[in-house]
């Protein structure tokens, strides 16, 4: 009997297509001597989408992509320069509308240093850590509004909304994970003396959790504090837990000083699977560069190794990871010269 | 005719009284050929004076602060392990309190690099910028909640508050500040993909000023980029503008860029002038060091030479800014040697 893995693809915007290109080649080379039928649907979802037929994320969509075991997400977001797109909307009403609708709660962010990537810090250490990034809450939850706006007496909110339910689970997803790391060690970053209400949630979760987990350590770092060790010592760090808004900055800044936001791939994790995770390099769609097969796929193959880890093929994603380490530690022969789908081939081939 | 200056000194707790003195010292000696007589009132408050007496910040002292030409702080905060004191209780009522009561809209963070002082980057480039933060609305407003606290039900909030009125006022004051500099750019630093409403206040209000200084070029850029260009590339900053939250975590990161924390000095500006404005090192109380005579009072120095310049003493100001520059020149030698009054001594001897 062989299993088969039904994966929703959305390549998107910009450089989108061109990345998850390479990743599914490599997905299905890592798949090819396993017990699996790999079934790829596409869907053409984005802003180029939006202007060709004004749906962003339709209810019919959303069910049909429900159906499916992950989904591989390559990017969305049309150029900044772009006024026929209101700013934003794609992001929220098709990206962060799958995250919310699909209960991702673990945004899960990896950071590790690679041999021979160079680091804009002159002496970063051993990176390795993992920010697990809440998904579903915190400021992002929309529950904004404004008041006369264009007038002198505007009046613009944003509430972070933060429930015990969803701090929980992603809290304890981070002590999960931290014990089954050699480190065992979990940072809470947030902003607790400003943020009182948030942050005492979170603190207390943080508290509470670690009672079951005397094995794991923990300490806790305001987001500004933790910023700073980011770029004076980020090897401190094992596993990172923190809310939707401190995760988005934190894990940007990660990317950057472990070797640039090309390698950082991400998880949408819906923990209790009701729903298909979502798998997407942290960076955007680069429309400046879109179409020139200069974008470095290695993060969108990185998510797809994350997938497969997801799906129940680990071993299958250790092979592409190891590709990537070995394709990574040659880079330094050809310096910046090898198309999107050079890289993607070299990274295929070198799957054992 | 003599003018007199009339400052209130709040050394707080931690190195606080350590690094204030030294500003002390440095602020004497840079105003001693000036016509002015400077008059000090030190004020006891911070964590160690609410101890002792239950006074985090009274209305009677915050009138007698009042009266004064500007503050000179240096930082409050209890260890972080001392369970008599509430989390976050000093910070907000006392620091946050000062900040909010006088009005210091404008919270000025200036970072540059000084030669042979190291940065984690390995080529930081030329830094020269000043962020603009915005000090009395966003999410340090206070405005939040939390409901069925401690049941798994619990809910907590924290509303961003945005105005025309405190977004303009600030925006304005940053296309002013780069009309003076060689390099006249603003970059506003948000995220309004996500927090569309208050976003689209601060990008309507940028782009309204701008239109007011034709000379003056501005861009945008989301927080999670900007914390990326903040290590790839700092020297493209010239003037940021930002909000009270987003500007807390990029001064705590540009200060570690640039060389260290201990470096970097701010002002919380009234720039109406209608309450005296209020000079603080970017950095804490650093309980673990306190005490020791280990602490830099550098950023207090620079702090107290953007408190003169305020006050209508620029060329003190000047003098007080290249003793600290030959002072950082030289100090390789010390490496790390010389105790906080020696650095005291040492800048206050270099003031011509
Ligand atoms: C595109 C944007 C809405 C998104 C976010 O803020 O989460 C992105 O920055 C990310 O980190 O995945
Ligand atoms: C102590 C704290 C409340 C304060 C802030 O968040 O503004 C500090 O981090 C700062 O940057 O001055």
């Amino acid at each position: 009997m062989t299993n088969t893995i039904d994966l929703a693809v959305i390549p998107g915007d910009g450089i989108g297509p061109e990345v998850i290109a390479e990743a599914v080649k490599v997905l299905k080379k890592a798949t090819q001597n396993e017990d699996v039928r790999l079934v790829l649907s596409e869907y053409r979802l984005g802003a180029e989408h939006w202007l060709a037929t004004g749906e962003t994320l339709s209810d019919g969509t959303l069910a049909e992509l429900r159906r499916h075991d992950a989904i591989l997400f390559g990017a969305v977001g049309a150029a900044p320069g772009d006024t026929r797109i209101p700013s934003g909307l794609i992001e929220r009403e098709m990206l962060l509308k799958l995250r919310f609708a699909m209960d991702h709660y673990v945004n899960l962010r990896p950071s590790k240093s690679y041999a021979g990537v160079p680091s804009p810090l002159a002496d970063p250490g051993t990176i390795d850590f993992i920010v697990v990034r809440e998904g579903t809450e915190g400021p992002y939850v929309g529950n904004g509004g404004a008041l006369r706006v264009g007038t002198p007496h505007e009046i613009a909110t944003e509430v972070s909304v933060n429930t015990a339910h969803g701090v929980e689970r992603v809290v304890r997803d981070a002590f999960r994970r931290a014990a089954d790391r050699p480190r065992r060690k979990v940072t809470l970053v947030h902003k607790h003396n400003v943020l009182v209400h948030a942050g005492h949630l979170w603190r207390r979760t943080v508290e509470a959790i670690a009672a079951e987990y005397p094995q794991v350590s923990h300490d806790y770092l305001h987001i500004d504090a933790a910023t700073i060790f980011m770029t004076t010592d980020p090897a401190r760090f094992d596993v990172i837990v923190t809310d939707n808004l401190f995760g988005d900055i934190l894990t940007d800044l990660a990317g950057a000083v472990s070797g640039g936001i090309g390698l950082a791939a991400s998880g949408n994790l819906n923990m209790d699977r009701t729903a298909p995770s979502m798998f997407e390099p942290v960076h955007g769609s680069a429309p400046d560069i879109a179409g020139q097969q200069k974008a470095d796929p290695t993060a969108a193959i990185l998510s797809a190794a994350m997938l497969l880890e997801h799906v129940g093929l680990p071993a299958a994603a250790r092979r592409i990871e190891a590709a990537v380490e070995a394709d990574i530690a040659a880079r330094p022969q050809f310096s910046g010269t090898r198309t999107t789908s050079q890289v993607g081939d070299a990274i295929a081939a070198g799957v054992s």
